[in-house]
């Protein structure tokens, strides 16, 4: 079991300072209802990234091409959910006011809200791009403003109607569904449109989340709550690749739960999504 | 690891008296040949069905508005086959005597019989859609009449020609499938035929049995033979989803044996078909 | 992967109202610092409670000769730490007020501190027994003032020198040893001194907390931090079997991590445990 | 853990007609209530086997030394209790006409009676050791009269008083525990007693049977049901040495419940047993 | 998991001299860089191999109509690569002298370099079909030249340009992408051309090498490096109905890392395409 | 699943230059006969080293008191074990030569010989102490002299008879015992001459050599050959602080196999026997 890392991804081994895009981990996992484990996120991630090639045969791109940096894990305070955010918050703040991408490695899905407030600062014309088999839309959840069943609600507090999209979504109370409907822009189960939303935002700042569970529980098991009937990998890879057109901003990818796949098939699938992921934001 | 369990499943918290659905459990597995563990089945069901919505969009229809009940699990006697299939009967006979659709989850393959039997002999003209990998039609299995490898031939025994219609079988011995092509009506590997069945049975009485291993092992590893090459989660749940049109008077979800997929995502699929399915047997 | 349960404790079955002593659950790993998982304690342990013979043969009793009573889990609201303790606090409370012996399952050891409270609250004169690997005597962790390594620290605060016994201890900062030299009465490595200790307290009030850790990882490997050269089963459980001298009048099982022991020997530990604790408090 | 694939126990490839001791195996677990799995009992031992060392430094004696075989398992049909058991006796009874030793690999405890009855025929003046958890005395579990829990009140039946004796018993019902104190010669808890035993049953006829939950949770966790507080393993293997004064008929190992300890601990424990019973039954 | 303890394939019982198709086994893996077991794959083939039933009803056919052998696992002394590879080398050759279709259960890729040179001397017309995530055709890996990541480079060594067909490849470094444009005949990611493939090759003597990570993790998540993107059970199994119009003259299945997978998914893939090449290689 | 690791562990943070005792990780597995995996022992041993105290309670001292240093993995070139120990070698003997004690983390028991030769080199009246539960003592393995299994009869090959102090030894052929008998000290199964053979070697320089598999496998489940019979924790760390009095210039714990064991505990036995010996060696 590991218990926390120090290593570096690997080939994000530039300096800080000369980076174009920066990986931080937020190995939190607070809120989560039911199973935990995203804490251990980061670490897998790091460890089995070694075992992927840099080179992308997609995209015909080395991610020894460019300057990369891994800045490690946001420190989390256990039991302190505040400042835990914070923490997030500050780091993210720093990469996107030194002119850097930032790229956050979860936990569960809650951190990407301090995440996405610190880029939205520096581009408030920004648009959220959602891919999850939920609609995070709920406006408390266990009594808490702040969980990872409201994560995209509190996003649309920054944004409001219109600004953000949501692919893949399978799962949530009739109200979320039937809220959405007027204030976000949701495709349901599949991301077939997605060519149409490039089109509409060609150069546009966008921040992309991608909680893994919109992948088909077959792909990505290592997660706390596996929903059959997902999206497969390749097609989540070419909408990837199609991102191209837009001018990603922020990312992230949350809710790997490791340690229930011990195949290792799950953090497998996180791993080459960061790469193709970071090698179509850096694209010309 | 559970041994026993005494959850009510989530939503299914009416009185008996007052419901017009019960779903009821079998935790047997005594003629397992290979590997045992499906007497889990209920157990880890009723357990993760607590993480799944109530509502699905797919239908746009919420466990919540019906009328459901959870009986919980028959009583098994350890070694005695007889009198296991005796207290099944006992408990579908006195269901859908009460004018309520049994829903069984099993337990193997074989828990089907006595709970068909009960509901044959309420509805004597009724049909049987039987989802799964194998042809289930031997005679005998290491002997014995009554076995999960015989199941379907029992009911044939029952129904007669042309009464039982089989989807995504892809094993079997050869005698079985040549048996088939003169009393049954059998779908090799795939259920694309089920929209012309359902125009064929429009409003006739069905009982619906759901081998999960019909379903490919990527999705469902967690049973005792997985059975590479077959069908998707997508196809199932749209294939269930047609079935709004006959009139459904008793199912079953069968040969879950949770404890081999320690990711949890075989027991997420089961419970994700037992919404839809009662949702779709509810849907007027 | 037992997500939640509401079954109850075998044998735990009378009514609230005519019970002497009542079992609750405290599914809490909030300040969890590195494997979390504690929080599936009581619902693992009322699973293979009824694997468990009710009748001890080593005290010639049986829990069924005994008014026993099971109230569930306490509601945890996740991610607030705060409120959580409190609804322990509170149930904690009205148990000993109604003059019961209240009986905890966690959860991690901070669900000790809330439940002592209410405990000593009524009996200012309580000693409290403490068997641990570690000293949990830090007076911050993490930033933190409520943790699972600060839990003793903060029992001390309510009852000064002289009146905490430790037993097993064999893990922490060079500080913390020594600062129990001048306030606890701590026994290290071993449990061997508690004969002279129950002399001492003879029918005195006494709260018995025990952290599973105490036991070596050979004994108990599921639990979240093993510290290798604990105690081994039987000396605990003659060391329980002293305790029958004393007044208990509150206990608690803590640090259970059943998820991490496949085999299902460390929750079949903590079963034997509470069998013998429950079976010794009342016995006259 | 599958090491090479060899279904012959290494070191028993003698031809049955010139054997002095034979090795047979039961996969059934027909009648085991909670974690079934005791069927994969004789393959896990086979195939590990063959990482021991044939040579017992304990002993200095060599399995090579002596004439082995090992005539693989009894069919066992699947569902039908009472044929698994005459199949069990008709090779247990063949092997001891034939003059040799039948040592039988289980399987849950309940394949002992056919086993141990057709070794009782041979030699009707044969005393019972048995090592175990539970007393496995009652009348009737489940209803059924044969039963891994009534195994040896089916072994009293056939020797009445005075004539088992039981180590190691720490969990059974009260009135079994009561009844035992006039039919049984039982030590509670521990094996010291067996050097006197064995005084009394000098150069008698002997058969012994060991439940390898006799064994604390912490050296055996691979059986169906863990039961803390039980012998170590030198304390048993030193009994099992003293045995070399009496004279062993049959013998039998079962309840290893392999699969549930991924470690493979508790299957190298039930080789090791299997060595040394060997060597010590034939040592002159 | 075991199911059962048997050596031999199931229906591959005959005597090698009748044979006309020969399974022998080669336990290595000593060059895998990563996560070693593939030594364990021809192991848990056999196993698991009985759970399968011997009729393919895709093509109507029954291993049990053909004269088939398996010879075992060539000996692999630990530690010393050439020497296996030797020995795998000389068993190719005997089955292939002898007229026979040699067909190999790896191990990890290594080993298909001297089976296939020992087809190569006796076809030295051959043309290998190479199904693979990976493009193994690096010249040198941890400073050697024979290494799972070379094999295929070493087979162009033998057979020059233009005479490797390669599928579903999808990882690998630049270099080795850019050297395949002008020495073999490269499908990235995908087998859709495997049709126009067969009919160049129509009757022409072929070898085929399966790595089973060419199928995506989902399907077999039991393998040393799983990349996801892979293609799927039934597009393989196609493109392997396909090759009955070549002349398959040697193959094997490799990778395979059966620990890893304990749901069992994984062998039971290998499982099957074993049985439909060994049909496939036969058809007249 | 860890592949590969770099982080330093925890405490060994001072310069290389500064430090007194060097730690250094050798993952080579290359000539494991059955269950490969101590390749992954020294990445497991450093993430888990960061959840144990650095302060020991029974020694009374604190690894932060120390300058140490860890120096990574050596480089191990896969599939190549000559080049592999030659790098284990050059590594120790920098230590040595540089006036440091070389601590090595295994992989498995065959590091020790280049680590122990560079050493030796440096102190040719050196003692070899070997706590072990096999007695690795044969000339040659599967026709290899380099082995796991031959790897204390290659130091002998380099001290001669009486300086090799063999402590726990339980397995071997009869003809490994009969050579001791006049070649080596051997103590069987237990440790209890400790103390005598520390007088005798007081203040003389010693290797220490601990293969973990000399601890129970109740203790120790990770590892590649459980030997049931060892000797506990206790009596291990015992003898490991009585050696304070001899000069230990070097140091291996080997054969943690950290996978098959998923609790963890067998990690962190390694973990406290790393920081109990560091302390002892330094103990003035």
């Amino acid at each position: 079991m590991i218990n926390i890392e120090k290593t570096t991804l690997n080939a994000f081994d530039c300096l800080y300072e000369e980076s174009e895009l920066v990986v931080y981990g937020a190995p939190f996992d607070g809120t989560t209802s039911f199973r935990p484990g995203t804490r251990f996120g980061p670490a897998y991630i790091r460890n089995d990234f070694l075992g992927l090639e840099t080179y992308s045969p997609y995209l015909d791109m080395d991610l020894r091409e460019f300057k990369l940096h891994d800045s490690g894990n946001v420190y989390i305070p256990i039991g302190n959910t505040e400042k835990a955010l914070d923490n997030i918050y500050d780091t993210a703040k720093k990469i996107v006011e030194d002119g850097k991408v930032p790229f956050l490695l979860g936990g569960e899905h809650l951190v990407t809200y301090p995440a996405f407030r610190a880029v939205y600062e520096k581009y408030p014309d920004i648009y959220l791009l959602h891919f999850d088999a939920h609609t995070d839309l709920r406006d408390f959840f266990f009594g808490e403003k702040l969980s990872h069943a409201t994560v995209i609600k509190r996003c649309w507090d920054l944004l409001g109607d219109g600004r953000i999209y949501q692919f893949g979504i399978r799962s949530g109370e009739k109200s979320e569904f039937a809220w959405s409907d007027s204030h976000t822009i949701m495709e349901r189960y599949t991301i077939s449109t997605i060519k149409e939303v490039v089109e509409v935002l060609k150069n546009k700042n966008v921040y992309i989340t991608i909680d893994l569970d919109v992948l088909d529980p077959a792909v990505v098991p290592g997660t706390g709550t596996p929903e059959p009937g997902g999206v497969g990998f390749k097609e989540l890879m070419e909408a990837i690749h199609m991102l191209k057109d837009v001018n990603i901003v922020g990312m992230d990818i949350v809710e790997l739960s490791p340690q229930y796949d011990t195949t290792g098939a799950s953090t497998a699938v996180a791993c080459k999504l960061l790469r193709e992921l970071t090698l179509t934001a850096l694209k010309k």
